[in-house]
């Protein structure tokens, strides 16, 4: 099961960063590991601090963006060490790891990973179902990239094994929530609408894509959801073209 | 109530791996390292690792050996990577997070953690009244130290906030279990007299007192029945003298 969860690693600075976290995943039974942007990389010291790890590195999914990294995940969560004002809710570990687990029976799962210095960015956030937050001392939070993974990937191993052992099936949910790359179309889809429909003017856009996605986020449609979401979609911009 | 926790580094080869862990530490809210025996401390390297938790480090206790480091101590644990054939009970960290915040509310609680090569000690390991055992991948077990400090670290913060939001006070139990010299004396005690009864032969010990420590440690006796323990011993080496 673990090998539908994927760690994702965005705009990474530091590549010993990338071998540390290669080898907290390898120790937690995680070994899909992709890459966006990364500054350095391949690189010498990702290897040396990869110790043994390097299988993961040599397989690594290098991407230009982050839609490339979660395309065909039905579940995405990105890992946040502050407090967010966009209100996307905040899991902890534990719970983030019962759900990743819990959904990887059914599809793929993608964790992420923003940069060492600022985290995730909000166009990253905006295609997060939720955030989960490392507890940790409010006046020193500042936790290794590896380190952050190697606690998720602790959780997650810890789930895994408790839901092996319980001989009760997981209950897999009869809604299976749509990819990554079909949710964005419909944003996108969407947001050109808006705009024709001059309901969102580019120029000041303020933040309705973003309380829009939040609200699908929360919602996580289907694939045919989706399909009658876009179908109403093109009705709307066929009215308008009459 | 994390004051009452230490974290115990024995024989660590690696000075980097100390600043790592203290830096992992502090993110924890942990602050109390104990050092036994570092191979190369202080060190540039141990400071430049530790990256704003240099205070740790500055405040940091040496010891010459492992029963000045968990000297006061109420609870040991063990942090143990692989079985051991000794029969001590083995944990996992959220237990052992339960156990040391629980029992740090009353008294001093110790972590050990042994050198990255070879783990604890046969004589560090007869100290512990358990072992924390982190689940891991079976073909790549191999977590650093800094790591391993990182997961404990993160379940005993975990387990700390369950509690102080719990509005029911942990109960203390009514059992105050000797601290960690004051058994080590008795067993000292012990092994003088079982060999003046040429119980114990010096020169073939077998497991004798091996098996002795695990059976105490499982009892964990309070300061009164120590007291009662010596005395009998103290009437035993009488009794002979007679």
């Amino acid at each position: 099961m673990l090998e539908n969860i994927r760690i994702v690693l965005s705009n990474t600075s530091h590549p010993g960063n990338i071998g540390a976290a290669a080898r907290a995943m390898k120790t937690m039974e995680l070994s899909r590991l992709y890459l966006v942007n990364p500054k350095k990389y391949p690189d010498a010291e990702a290897t040396a601090r990869a110790s043994g790890a390097d299988d993961l590195l040599a397989q690594a999914t290098l991407c230009d963006d982050i839609d490339a990294a979660i395309a065909g995940c039905q579940l995405v969560i990105g890992a946040s060490a502050r407090s967010r004002r966009i209100p996307c809710p905040v899991i902890d570990p534990a719970s983030c790891a019962q759900q990743a687990v819990a959904e990887s029976a059914q599809g793929e799962v993608a964790i992420l990973f923003g940069c060492e210095r600022s985290g995730l960015s909000n166009a990253e956030i905006d295609r997060c179902q939720s955030l989960v937050q490392i507890p940790s001392n409010p006046v020193y939070g500042s936790l290794n990239l590896a380190s952050a993974v190697q606690i998720i990937g602790y959780e997650i191993l810890v789930a895994q094994r408790q839901t092996a052992r319980s001989s009760v099936e997981p209950a897999l949910p009869e809604h299976v929530p749509a990819a990554a790359e079909e949710l964005q179309r419909y944003f996108e889809h969407l947001e050109s609408v808006l705009v024709k429909l001059e309901f969102l003017d580019p120029d000041n856009p303020r933040k309705l894509m973003r309380r829009l996605r939040r609200l699908y986020n929360r919602a996580r449609p289907d694939e045919n959801e989706i399909n009658i979401l876009r179908g109403v979609l093109s009705a709307t911009e066929r009215e308008r073209g009459k």
